[in-house]
């Protein structure tokens, strides 16, 4: 038996119509409420085709999409809620954390948290609920650069101060003694002033569910930076499955899966726990982490020492050129992003509980999000000449 | 209004009396079920005292408690169960995984990991239901060893080895070109051998929400080796409370968090995700973990290089002599276990749910099975010379 012919984008037409539907919202009696707000159009089902032959040569226009990419464009995200995040979180960032020193001013603006966030949760009921997105986002960023990376972080001793800014996540519970110096321990720098006060916000509008969730997901998290310092640190180059391995915990995956939480429902613990569930999120997690490896390859390839990621790896392991590499890692991203759509679309299928079906869709359209505001961040991002 | 009457152990007697309730399980219709099997009796509610003045000087005889270390004793270990379960484990360990080389029998036969389980789940209904907690507990065991400690362990790349055996717990998802790779990556050392085949045997007698707990409780746990091993590089000592902290993700947590599955019925993931039941799991797995801390202290001292322990790291930050820096490390442990008690009958009272009671009763278990087993194996501890 062949298969079917394929649809846009490569997917099965079934496949397309499911994930069609997983889009646009369930309809019938006592579903309205699972819409997206009126105020955003949903996004549109358009897609890219994914043949590279018939895309133009050299170094795409800035602000384009990677040639060949399957991805889905967004529309613009509302410029009022855009501008109201990005006052807010600001304020937030410098009075109430004092996130950063007045010098790196540029560089938060540069980040564009309030078109990120906009654009990655469409349904948010309110700014408020927004605003629990974009602290987490900024305080994820904090920490990522002042342990890890780009402003003072190194990979020596990091296990030790990413537990201890954990900890304002998933908090201590010790003796009378010792726990005013843990608490204290929080406000000791950005990295944990941020974690603490985000996490205070997020749990106060989660369920005890969503909280542990969250507190996996960053568990997960660490651990994949912490992997990835210690290859850094051991000039260890993985092979691709290793490297792989790594990019599913060192990964989006905290960022979309608090989708119900920024959009006022719950996907129940039991339901988020299934396997399928499961491998939905990871397979939507590792597109989109591989997606900025994409669109961050030129960043990183100015970095100091060899900074791993897709391209570089396989290039590597694979003894191929660098364009090579990276055109091989674009269809690793397809491909993952056509089984993330041919898992939410079976799921939709065999779990059409409403619930199930908006926060698949919310973790769809957080990708979608996440790629444009990539794409369009022409402050951090630009492309390499292999076209 | 000054406080009532400490009853045994310094408890007050309504916290003893929700306590004991606790452990000997509810009463009334429907709730056999909950009781422990009929075979083994109720651990009993005798608590040693506190006081160390009365205890006699020099080095407690071997397989004797620490002196004043709270703690209730549990009956001896149905020997049927323990020589079956020890039976079992040996062929799993070395037929099916190959967990270590034939010089190291001596070493898997001096741990009585069937004494320890069974002391540890007297509510499992079957045998097989130990073995799941068995295979777990030898697993994490060939990690700890292999990855950190005795048997050629290094903190040295150490989290990339940990993640890299963490997704045979938590798997990978990604393209078909490199999925294979990463499954044949499970199979390629010791580590990730035990893994891979104890969490499938979990993963089919628990709940898709249990296998997600015990994959957070495994995250934590690799992020506390990571801290634990971030120091020792730099040669870092932690403050007290920083150790603390660490001592909480490096901890007994994954094993006492199983207590449902090897039991057979499930504490549902909303339930055990309440800030208090988490509170009172932490708790738990500190006290319990601390109590490791002192009866491993002698062979800590005599292992390379400075390795970091409760008493170790107060006699070093607070200038004590390492006698009180040890009774010290005591006073916690014992503090950290009447807060455990007290936020345990808290939720008795408060949360009456009988599967919180069961579950809270079986960390309770496990904490007593856990100080039973540390106290009676004299293959592995010896106590120091402090009284």
């Amino acid at each position: 038996m062949s298969d079917p012919d394929p649809g846009p984008g490569g997917l099965p037409p079934t496949v397309s119509a499911l994930m069609e539907r997983l889009r646009q919202g369930p309809s019938g009696l006592g579903t309205t409420s699972l819409r997206f707000a009126p105020r955003e159009q949903p996004p549109t089902a358009e897609t890219t085709t994914v043949a590279t032959t018939e895309q133009t040569s050299g170094r795409p226009a800035p602000g384009s999409p990677i040639p060949g990419l399957y991805h889905h464009p967004v529309p613009e995200p509302d410029p009022e809620r855009v501008e109201e995040v990005g006052r807010r979180i600001k304020r937030w960032a410098v009075d109430e954390v004092q996130a950063y020193p007045p010098e790196w001013e540029d560089q938060f603006d540069g980040f564009s948290v309030g078109r990120y966030m906009v654009a990655c949760h469409p349904d948010a009921p309110t700014v408020d609920h927004l605003m629990i997105a974009a602290r987490l986002m900024v305080a994820e960023n904090v920490v990522d650069d002042c342990y890890c990376e780009d402003h003072g972080g190194s990979p020596v001793g990091l296990g030790g101060r990413l537990l201890l800014a954990h900890t304002a996540l998933d908090p201590v519970h010790t003796t009378k003694e010792y726990e005013p110096a843990w608490a204290q321990s929080l406000l000791a720098d950005a990295p944990r002033r941020s974690y603490r006060s985000a996490m205070e916000y997020f749990a106060r509008a989660a369920t005890p569910s969503q909280a542990d969730r969250f507190q996996h997901n960053m568990a997960r998290l660490h651990m994949g930076y912490l992997a990835e310092a210690a290859w850094a640190e051991t000039e260890y180059v993985p092979q691709v499955a290793e490297y792989l391995a790594m990019r599913q915990f060192n990964n989006f995956r905290p960022c979309p899966t608090i989708t119900d939480t920024v959009g006022g429902y719950e996907l129940p613990a039991d339901l988020h726990s299934l396997p399928a569930v499961q491998r939905a999120i990871a397979l939507a997690g590792n597109a989109t982490t591989v997606a900025n490896d994409l669109y961050s390859y030129t960043k990183e390839l100015d970095s100091p020492g060899l900074h791993l990621n897709l391209p570089v790896v396989i290039a590597e392991q694979e003894k191929l050129s660098p364009k090579e590499g990276y055109l091989k890692a674009v269809e690793v991203h397809n491909e993952l992003m056509h089984e993330f759509e041919a898992a939410a679309a079976e799921l939709a299928a065999s779990c059409p509980d409403p619930r199930v079906l908006r926060f698949l869709r919310g973790v769809a359209v957080w990708v979608d999000g996440n790629h444009h505001w990539h794409q369009t961040n022409t402050y951090r991002y630009s492309l390499p000449d292999f076209w």
